[in-house]
């Protein structure tokens, strides 16, 4: 197949394309250093990305930023951070590129282990996740010619608990190779409307 | 307890108006008709309503508009309708409105069944209520001053039958004096963090 593979050079992007790259042609996408450059926060750059790189089969998303402080520190401005990026981008990724897709395709975007176990600092974050997660299983009931759309939900990863370890404690992270099987079986399966949690 | 209740005269509303006003001093907000102006798509509208009515015990929004239409009609443009208001508007009376509300006040949002249960032309409501929902559950833990914060999660009403039937077949339908409980039991229990599901 041919896979769309947005934020391909982050830390699952990467251990996506590992998993996916000996059995599909990937396209990595992302504001820098990949094949197609796309900034998700924009439509404009969604739309030319998906003019660029034409007809696919399979669309990844495993990009998008979140706003983490207290919930005292949270503002309307910062919380557009994660509302821009995580929640509009991966919702305007499925909404400009369904058409791009071909019949019986797929999208699978990424939510987060702290929409379902809250941690401090996360509220932003966790309110993207829920939306794109519901947006997900209600998508699911509408999408054309039999695309299929999913989300997985990671827990913290191994490879990021240098980086958000702090933030995490008491979690169990999962090896990235593990997240990686979840957008695998999106891709290659059958199923629709589903979140896979890995936790 | 001293209640800011916005959306007072729409059908929750105006249910929760009833339920309540026996025990409580209600303060109703609104666009209009009501005892203080609000939008609330707009923080500075927030802003100069918790300015205006001063500390309260509890905040209840039964207000929040969506987009409905198809999936291949959704735009990013007409899906802000839903993030305006109904997301972005609750979360912002939360995080503009917190400091306004005394020791061991709450918040009580409002979501709605499809982010559980989808329908057709339902995927930009879904994202909405998706998103307080995990807000509520995530904002629960950072709450300060011992505030509660819920969500009521509503069926289909059966006074919105008329309006919104067609657009939930084989759905169940509530009473609005049902719905009205879950507000009461989060305004005068002690629970925090949950999703009243009236279904
Ligand atoms: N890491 C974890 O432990 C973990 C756990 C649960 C959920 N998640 C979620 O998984 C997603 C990816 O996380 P990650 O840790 O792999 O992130 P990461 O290592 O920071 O990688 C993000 C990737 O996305 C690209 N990107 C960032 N913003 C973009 C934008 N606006 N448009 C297009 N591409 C963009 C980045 O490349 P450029 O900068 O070149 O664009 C990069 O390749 C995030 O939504 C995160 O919340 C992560
Ligand atoms: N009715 C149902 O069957 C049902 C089921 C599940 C969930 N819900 C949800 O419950 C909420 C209320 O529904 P409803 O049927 O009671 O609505 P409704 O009858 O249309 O009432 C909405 C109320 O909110 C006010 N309002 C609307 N936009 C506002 C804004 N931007 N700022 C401030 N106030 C605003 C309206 O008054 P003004 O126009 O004067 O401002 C009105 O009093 C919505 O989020 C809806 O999705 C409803």
């Amino acid at each position: 197949m041919k896979v769309l593979l947005i934020g391909a050079n982050g830390t699952i992007g990467s251990a996506v394309r590992k998993e996916l790259e000996e059995n599909h042609e990937i396209i990595s996408a992302g504001r820098t250093g990949a094949d197609v450059t796309v900034d998700i926060t924009s439509p404009e750059s969604i739309q030319a990305m998906f003019e660029k790189v034409g007809k696919v089969d399979a669309v990844i998303n495993a990009s998008g930023a979140t706003y983490f402080g207290s919930l005292e520190e949270m503002t309307p401005e910062n919380n557009e951070i994660s509302i821009m990026s995580k929640l509009k981008g991966q919702v305007n990724l499925v909404l400009i590129g369904h058409s791009y897709v071909n019949d019986n395709g797929s999208f699978t975007l990424t939510t987060g282990v702290i929409m379902d176990d809250p941690i401090l600092t996360g509220a932003s974050a966790a309110m993207a996740s829920g939306a794109v997660k519901a947006f997900v299983q209600s998508a699911a009931i509408e999408m054309p010619r039999g695309i299929r759309i999913n989300n997985v939900s990671p827990n913290v990863l191994i490879e990021s608990m240098e980086k958000y370890g702090p933030y995490f404690p008491g979690f169990d992270p999962v090896p990235a190779s593990r997240v990686a099987l979840a957008y695998r079986k999106s891709v290659e399966g059958g199923q629709t409307g589903q979140t896979y949690r890995i936790y």
